[in-house]
Order: C-alpha cells, then sequence, then structure tokens
C-alpha cells in the first residue's frame, strides 16, 4: 500500500481503500462503514464537516492503516507524530496574519512614546498607514516592526499584552475575533487524531509565545505541543525576583527549511502526517514523507473557496502556494479543497 | 499554607501536613492514610521507595494539594508542570556524566581517522587518557571535544551511533549499563506525578538528542518532554533525500541560566516542581518557586550515601552543589537525603 500517487491515482486508491474497509476487522474508531442496521445506527462519523470524497477516503484509510498493528503501514503510537500549520492551515491568514495585525496594532500603541517614529521607516508607513511604503521596507522593515512590538518587556507582560489584544481584536472581513475562525473540519481531524493515539502539534512561522496564548483555547493544543519561531530571551533576577527578558534579537525562524529543524529541536520524532498550507510548509511535507520508509501522509490546504472563505495561491502575498502546489502530485500530497471537501468552514453558534 | 520554610520549620510542617491528611476527603491516590482496615488494605503507596520521612510527607501533602480543587492551592491539571534534572537526579552522573564518557569514547574511536590529534590538544590529552591536561584544557577544550564526536553527521547517524553506546557501555562501578542506573524512587515519582495530572519532564544541560535515545525506555518521558542542550541542524536535501546535518556549532546550552530560558521555549509554561541536585539547577528551582504567587516544590538530592552511590557536594567536580545548598533553607527547598530518604536506590532485579 503506498500514499506516493497523485490526484491520477486517486480513483484507484479510493477503490482499494474501500476494499481495505470492507474487509478489514479492525475497530478503529471511523475507519470502518457499519455492515449492520444496529452498526450503522451506532456509527459515528469522526470528520462531519469533511464531504465524503476522496479526500476523506484517503484520511480516514491512512489513520486506520497506521493504527492497526496487523497492517504493515502501523505504527507504534509513541511515533504516531501530526504537525500542523497554523495560519491558513487552521485558522484564517488573509488578508493579515493575525499576528502581523497585532505587529502594526502594537506599533501604532507604542509610537506614543517613540514620537521619533513618525519619521522613521518602517513605523512611519504603519502609523500613516502606508500600504507601498511598508512593502517596500522588505523584509528588514518586518523584522524591525516584529523586534519593536514583541521585544523589550518580561515574558509574562507580552503574554498579557497578547493575551488581551486576542480577546479584543476583530477580523476585517468576518468580525469575529480571530479565535472564532479556527477550521471547524481542522478542529474534527486534530481530535480524531489524538483518539487514535496521534500526539498532534502546531508547526508555524509564528512566535511561539503568540501562538501559545490562543492555542489550547482554540485547538486543544497545550503550550508544550506549539512549536514556533522566536526570539532570545534572558533569565534575570531583579529586586529578589525571578523573570525572562525578551531581547530585541532573532533566535528561530520556524520556516521553510526552519521547520524540519524546529520538529526536530522540539518534537525530537519524524512527523508521519503533516498539514500544510502554503510554500512554507513545504520542507515540512518532504521531511514528512519523502524517503522515511513507510507509509506517511502530507496535505496541503488550497484556499479556492472565496464565497465562504478566500480564494488565492500562487499570486497571493500572504500564504503563497506555488511550488508545493507542483510538487504535490509527484510527492503524493494530498490536495484538501476548501470548496470541494469541506462543507462547514467555521464552527457553527 | 506555605513550603516557603526549611528544615528547621519541617516539624511544624510534617505535623499540619497530617493533620490536612487525616481531614482530607479528597481520593488522590496515596495522599491519603487509610482509616479502615478495609481502606487499609486497599491503600498503596504511591512512593515505596521513598522511606516514611518528612521528605515523602511534603511530597504527598503538596500533590494532593495541587490536586484538590478545593484546596486554596489548587492547580489546573494543564499548568501542572514538574521538571526533572537528569544527570546526578535522574541516574547516576559520577565519577563522570554518561555524555562526557561517550564524548570521550567517540573523540578516541575518530582519532584512527584524525592523526592529527595525537599531537593536538585536548584531543591528545583524551586519546592518552590524560586527566590533567583534560582538565586543563578547561571549557574550552570542553566544547571542542563535544563538537568533533556529537557532529559532522546527520542527525539520523548520530542517534544510532548514540543509542549503540547507551547499548554496549557499562558504567564503571557499578559494571552496568548506564540505563539500569536509574533511581527507582525517582521512577516512582515520576509515575506519581503523572497518575496525579502532572506534565513531566526532564530539563537538562545534557545534549538533548543524546538523552532522547534513552529516555523513553528508562524514564518513561517522551522526546517531546525532553529538553536539553542543543547544536545548529541544518535542513538539507541530498540526491533527493531529506536530512538534517549536524553543524559544529553550540545552539543552546540549557544549564544554570539557560534552564528557565530552555523551559520557556519548550513547556511554554512555568513549572510547580522542580527536581535538581547540583547548582546547575539553582537557576531552574528559583524559577520554578520564587515569586510565582502559588505553592510551589523545590527539591534537591543530596547525595550523601558512598556506600549505595556516591557522597559529594561542594567541593565535587561533577554536579557540584554549594549555592544551591546554601540557599534551600531560606527558599524552602526540600533537601532530600538519598542516605535517609530512600530505602532502594536503584531498580532491583
Amino acid at each position: 500500500m503506498s500514499f506516493t500517487g497523485g490526484y491520477p491515482r486517486l480513483l484507484g486508491l479510493v477503490l482499494s481503500a474501500l476494499f481495505v474497509v470492507s474487509c478489514a476487522s479492525s475497530q478503529q474508531p471511523g475507519a470502518r462503514e457499519p455492515k449492520t442496521t444496529a452498526e450503522a445506527e451506532a456509527f459515528v462519523d469522526p470528520l462531519p464537516s469533511w464531504n465524503d470524497t476522496a479526500t476523506k477516503v484517503q484520511i480516514l484509510e491512512f489513520v486506520r492503516a497506521v493504527s492497526d498493528p496487523d497492517d504493515p503501514a502501523f505504527v507504534e503510537p509513541t511515533k504516531r507524530v501530526a504537525t500542523f500549520d497554523n495560519d491558513g492551515t487552521l485558522w484564517v491568514e488573509q488578508p493579515v496574519y493575525a499576528e502581523m495585525a497585532f505587529a502594526l496594532h502594537r506599533v501604532r500603541d507604542l509610537a506614543k512614546v517613540h514620537p521619533e517614529w513618525a519619521t522613521k521607516e518602517p513605523f512611519k508607513a504603519v502609523i500613516e498607514g502606508d500600504r507601498e511604503a511598508l512593502v517596500a521596507a522588505g523584509s528588514r522593515g518586518l523584522v524591525e516592526i516584529v523586534l519593536a512590538s514583541h521585544t523589550g518587556m518580561s515574558a509574562t507582560l507580552f503574554d498579557t499584552i497578547a493575551t488581551e489584544w486576542v480577546r479584543d481584536a476583530r477580523h476585517p472581513k468576518f468580525e469575529e475575533p480571530y479565535t472564532e475562525l479556527a477550521y471547524q473540519p481542522q478542529l474534527e481531524l486534530l481530535r480524531y487524531l489524538e483518539a487514535n493515539g496521534f500526539k498532534t502539534f502546531i508547526v508555524s512561522g509564528g512566535s511561539v509565545e503568540f501562538m501559545r496564548t490562543y492555542a489550547e483555547q482554540v485547538y486543544g493544543i497545550p503550550p508544550e505541543r506549539v512549536v514556533g519561531s522566536s526570539i532570545e530571551t534572558r533569565y534575570e533576577v531583579q529586586g529578589g525576583k525571578p523573570s525572562l527578558l525578551r531581547l530585541p534579537q532573532i533566535d528561530f525562524v520556524d520556516d521553510k527549511v526552519g521547520k524540519p529543524v524546529g520538529i526536530h529541536k522540539h518534537v525530537g520524532l519524524r512527523p508521519i502526517l503533516a498539514f500544510g498550507n502554503s510554500d512554507g510548509d513545504l520542507e515540512m511535507l518532504q521531511w514528512t514523507t519523502v524517503g522515511s520508509g513507510g507509509v506517511r501522509l502530507g496535505l496541503v490546504l488550497h484556499h479556492d473557496d472565496a464565497e465562504r472563505e478566500y480564494a488565492y495561491d500562487r499570486e497571493s502575498k500572504v500564504g503563497t502556494l506555488d511550488k508545493a502546489l507542483d510538487l504535490a502530485g509527484q510527492s503524493g500530497w494530498v490536495v484538501v479543497s476548501m470548496k470541494n471537501d469541506w462543507n462547514t468552514v467555521f464552527t457553527e453558534k
């Protein structure tokens, strides 16, 4: 059995998966179709927000196979690691990453005590809302904004500031807190994987401390299972009180080639499932699926749903999906269509 | 209720703890003495290798208090983080850290392909077993030995090399694999904490990849809950095969002031219990217990048992316990006497 084929092989795979499913004696939740009326009544779909498409069959079949001790694809529970990108994979990233909205908000807030920023780029651009000047400031300008907004305070104070922003901010299109904009199908997938012995992790380019302020509440993922970018911190005792001071220096960038490194540092195991949505996830998908010697599952969320969310890929400045989309076929990564594979995008209230 | 007193306050604390224990209606395992014959028969001591001393009472009472929703010291399970140093706290560190023995072994092994080391310090000292020259090489020499022995290969190859060494090496005094030299009372404490909702972590100066080769097997602690020192790694794809290359450069030193930083990076929560044995654990103990605003427990293992293990503290080159011993009293850290508090040191076979 192999998941290395792309879309062209889907039909065969679906048929063979259905065959395996119908023959299986395993009792993995949701991995088996009911045979009798009583079973049909007891059957609970673990992924109700996922349409009954080939994508769903591939996910169910993968989880069944790695969880079944009698299957050649079986993986010990201790090694069932699944990694998820955050922005654009678990929640909305358009029109701007939540954390970038936080950084811009904070720069405008700090401008009150930094009058010199009124004439100094990239801060001037942020204060004046000058998008062109901001783009012109490039990645160096971006780093300045991140450091100015994220450092120079204790870890405890940053946690408070970020928590308050996340609580109060509203998304410009949906006019909801960002914490209401997690994707319901992904929450179901996280719980389904955990119910099948998987250890789930967020592995994202966002800063680890920012994500940790909401990851447990929004995704049910505790702080120690969030891997992200970080800045340098220094332990200090002042007036007998210990604290961690956030220094204006990048420690680690958990994006692109940084993702396998971050996974190695924090998780210490190679994932068997990785879910991303942009070229920033390409190396994580590679590291998970290529040459690992077992059955692995790479998933790429394709934002093709302008009506319910957004439609973007190759040309987008936020969450560019270009190379990873080209490589998906030959790499056997499953491209998940938001439009076709999900019947629900956000949790209904 | 407070655990901020040192030895002078022990008697009062024991009496008050016993009072609390006898009044408690909570059913936390092991935290309550049996009242009836039937209960006495059902009572299972969760820490049988710990003698019934004041130390054991303090541990049991702390766990009961933070686990009891009706106790003012209650801590939500998601925040019950316990961190343990490794060498000298969970297993033997004398006469030389296992990982240093590994590094020296590996340098002697690599000397075959490095003829120039025969005349170059600190390698010459290692090859010739010249302790004085090795000490003279100082911390700079040490870093050279660590980098030469730990880098220049893929993460996968390092894992294989370290795993084989750990399997084959024997401790010079006990003539057993190091993996047989974990402390039985600590294994009981880890399981007892986990049974009471704690998340347990290793936070140690040793390199994270080395510890991860045996932590799950020896301590039941999975890779993602091991925090340690690390070297830089780089993600590369060569001939279509992804790998992580270990570079000859220190990334992070998880010792002394590095421990609170490492905990913040990986765990993202301040511990409520920390267990160490040397001055390298001082800052972790401080960060856990000082000014945290709740009931916290700091524990320091005192190696005072020359008969069953080793006796050392202030003057020892390995695992120096000097400042942390002085500060234990005023900081309320419980000094655990290996000789008096443990009836068993190693797991009996």
